[in-house]
């Protein structure tokens, strides 16, 4: 096999060559658009399965709304048609007819669901609807990246109806917290939280939530964001509900993704040179059992104790032997690090005789003999511990990629030669944050819950200013 | 609550009202397509997730390919292009500009799959790629119906590549065996298993294998399709890979699917005048407990009591208390009757005293008193029982709608009479096919493995004809 390129000498190209020979995705013939291959798919089937259990567990059910959309639907709220409708596939065509009114792939599915929810929605006996959908959306896109930024992508879309504003905020901000949750505890990728500037909110919210990461080449990466929407779709829509005091009011909404960008973030959170590295809750294997067998010779008793070792792991851990005959020890070595199976067991004949195997864990590469019985009790300490020895290790960095600048030039250093998050004094104006943002193409990623007070602005010098964070960003 | 139609009535209401009032879905802005509500997408949910485990325990990977196929893919095979193409959603605007080749939504994949199959097979070591996935699907469709025909619609299709026609066609009857079993064992649906007639095979199939359930007013539907699509599809998009021999060959390939139309199916086989009747095993809630509470009374003691009772059944079974204060008791019954719950338990004062509860089960309505300290065995015996029962009752059904005849005429008379699957003797020849199709609307549902010989072919005379099930269908 051809090496990977080096994460240090070329990131982005690091990056594809991991997401396309470990066979995570491929191009597709389509410009923009990915297909998914089945072991990336297999990582975002197990993040779906967590984050479901998650809002399942926090009153929410699964519904499924059309994947068309009429054109005039997206006009109905004025920020949000500004914001996708430059974005959008079109349907003119159907069932071999010009269609009478073009209708939209859905970008998002706001619009269509607050239709929906008029229908539904009369009472303040109806509300709250906590509905979320897994689905499909189409946003074209002009620069692409696998996982990252594609033109069809998979998500969750959350789309809830409230009857007050706080129990709103409540909610969007319940749901922050649970991509936090998720983010860190899954991923092991330890996150910023915050609320976006203007500039940078959901087209049609009133607030966006983020959840920030920092990947290896000090770049931020939005992970997933959670938006109080106000009143504003419900007036779209003109969705009123008769409250307890029995006057018609407009119904209060949030809405709240993740996508399966999140693949892509994994990938650059934790990976090496030799290839993808996975926090083991996502792997879709976390064990492989490679006998070290030799060309021909009598492998059965090799091959046997391979098995047996499988054996009384299967009921508790994602585990396979690889007993391929056609491709060398070596190799599968190699194929197992590339594609970044947490834990790696070999057993040879040498280790036949001493009744041990050497256990080989993927992210420090450290290899450990270990008594045969040994290894179930080894593998349930070790898969916990290297999940918590990611998150230790990516959240020094995310410490370390945390750095304060007080002048717009200390900024601009910092930026250039390090990266990372530059926590820098903002007046809170919104042409001070655009001007940052065409000179050095950094954002501000959120506004964090507390912030530190900071005498003036980098930018107009006035005041009162708070520090906030800084970066470029995927 | 108004009543739903009465089934002998209108069926076809008795179905609507079934969908639309146990909020199993509703229709959607655009014609033709649906909103799948939480009622109904948990019950597919359930589906997914049975179907999804038989898939994986069979070998196969689930993958993600894209939405959108360039027009000119449909076209490179003859057959598929003629089926499909009318059919089409077509995009011509993306991103704000014409596009230079319009792309279609993907109303079946099997063009943008070997697309990429081309990348990814070289030599029988690539083979075989046993790949599923879940995906939303638009074909363009004039007459609609809830769940089981719209416009855009959820299912799975299993795309596969084998180095030899035997493989692949043993892979297809494999999946049709896998459907049979999942209608059978989890839908309580007893079906017919066949190959379809050159008519009536999927557009670019060699052989397309179905099965086929009766509803209630006895006319056929089709529950699911595995096809053998020979090297078609390889030779279209020029798959080939080095045999054993080291010779050339084209990919054989299978593909097979089902559909959320299966939700409609479900409504249709077991439902009665009081609404949805679900088997047990995908029932979203297995069992409901009603406490009967009185307005302006202490009903504490009661609401412990029935919080008691589901103490013990959390662990095993889906179960919820209704404990809502702000409908009465008669109004619970009937709502989850509508929404098909196995099992009711009610508990009011006076079972309280005989430390009892009345259980009722669903499809028979029949209630029974039952002691407290019992009900965790008395619910864990009647839910298979109540599953059992649900196919006893479409079995016997499905045999009773299977009727023979032996001319045309009579044919008719129990078509119109009657409907069901009528086995009338078919010389083979689709002109004799054609023309009851024309004049009865019944076309020929599948070829048995095992058909009954006889003499002459109730339309053109001519001899040796097959006894074959026709029916009118959805």
């Amino acid at each position: 096999m051809a090496k990977i390129a080096r994460r240090d000498q070329d990131y982005s190209q690091w990056y594809v060559d991991i997401v396309t020979r470990a066979e995570m995705a491929d191009y597709a013939p389509v410009k923009g658009c990915m297909v998914i291959r089945p072991w990336g798919y297999a990582i975002w089937e197990r993040m779906q399965r967590a984050l479901d259990d998650m809002f399942k567990a926090t009153g929410h059910q699964n519904a499924y709304f059309p994947l068309l959309i009429p054109q005039s639907f997206l006009q109905k709220e004025a920020e949000h048609v500004e914001g996708f409708a430059p974005e959008c596939a079109v349907v003119t065509r159907g069932g071999g007819k010009e269609l009478e009114e073009p209708l939209v792939i859905r970008p998002t599915s706001e619009t269509i669901i607050w239709a929906m929810y008029k229908k539904w929605i009369q009472s303040w006996r109806d509300l709250p609807l906590l509905y979320n959908q897994w689905a499909n959306v189409v946003r074209w896109e002009m620069r692409t990246r696998l996982f990252l930024r594609t033109t069809e992508f998979l998500w969750q879309e959350g789309h809830t109806a409230h009857a007050t504003a706080g129990e709103a905020v409540e909610e969007a901000e319940r749901m922050l917290g649970v991509y936090k949750r998720f983010v860190e505890d899954w991923m092991a990728m330890p996150v910023l939280t915050g609320k976006k500037t203007d500039a940078e909110k959901f087209a049609g919210a009133v607030t966006t939530y983020s959840v920030e990461a920092l990947m290896q080449d000090n770049r931020a990466l939005q992970a997933g964001t959670s938006h109080y929407l106000g009143q504003n779709f419900a007036r779209a829509f003109d969705v009123q509900f008769q409250n307890r005091a029995g006057e018609l009011e407009y119904v209060y909404a949030t809405s709240w993704g993740v996508s399966s960008r999140l693949v892509g973030a994994l990938v650059m959170s934790h990976s090496d040179d030799a290839g993808l590295v996975l926090p083991p809750k996502l792997a879709p294997l976390e064990v492989v059992i490679v006998p070290i067998l030799k060309a021909d010779a009598d492998n059965s008793a090799i091959l046997t104790a391979a098995a047996r070792l499988a054996e009384p792991l299967q009921d508790h851990v994602r585990v396979k032997v690889d007993d391929r005959d056609n491709v060398s020890p070596g190799w599968k070595f190699n194929e197992w690090e590339l594609k970044g199976v947490p834990i790696r067991i070999e057993i040879g004949p040498k280790d036949l005789e001493k009744g041990q195997v050497v256990v080989v864990r993927r992210d420090t590469r450290e290899k450990t003999p270990v008594p045969q019985g040994e290894v179930p009790v080894h593998v349930a300490d070790l898969l916990p511990e290297m999940q918590q020895a990611l998150y230790d290790r990516a959240k020094e960095r995310l410490e370390a990629g945390c750095r304060p600048a007080d002048t717009y030039d200390d900024f601009k250093k910092i930026l250039e030669e390090q990266g990372g998050f530059v926590y820098a004094p903002w007046c809170g104006n919104a042409e001070c944050e655009a001007r940052v943002q065409e000179e050095t193409k950094a954002t501000i990623r959120c506004i964090p819950d507390e912030v530190e007070a900071a005498g003036a602005c980098m930018i107009c010098g006035n005041g009162p200013a708070q520090r906030v964070p800084f970066a470029k960003a995927y």
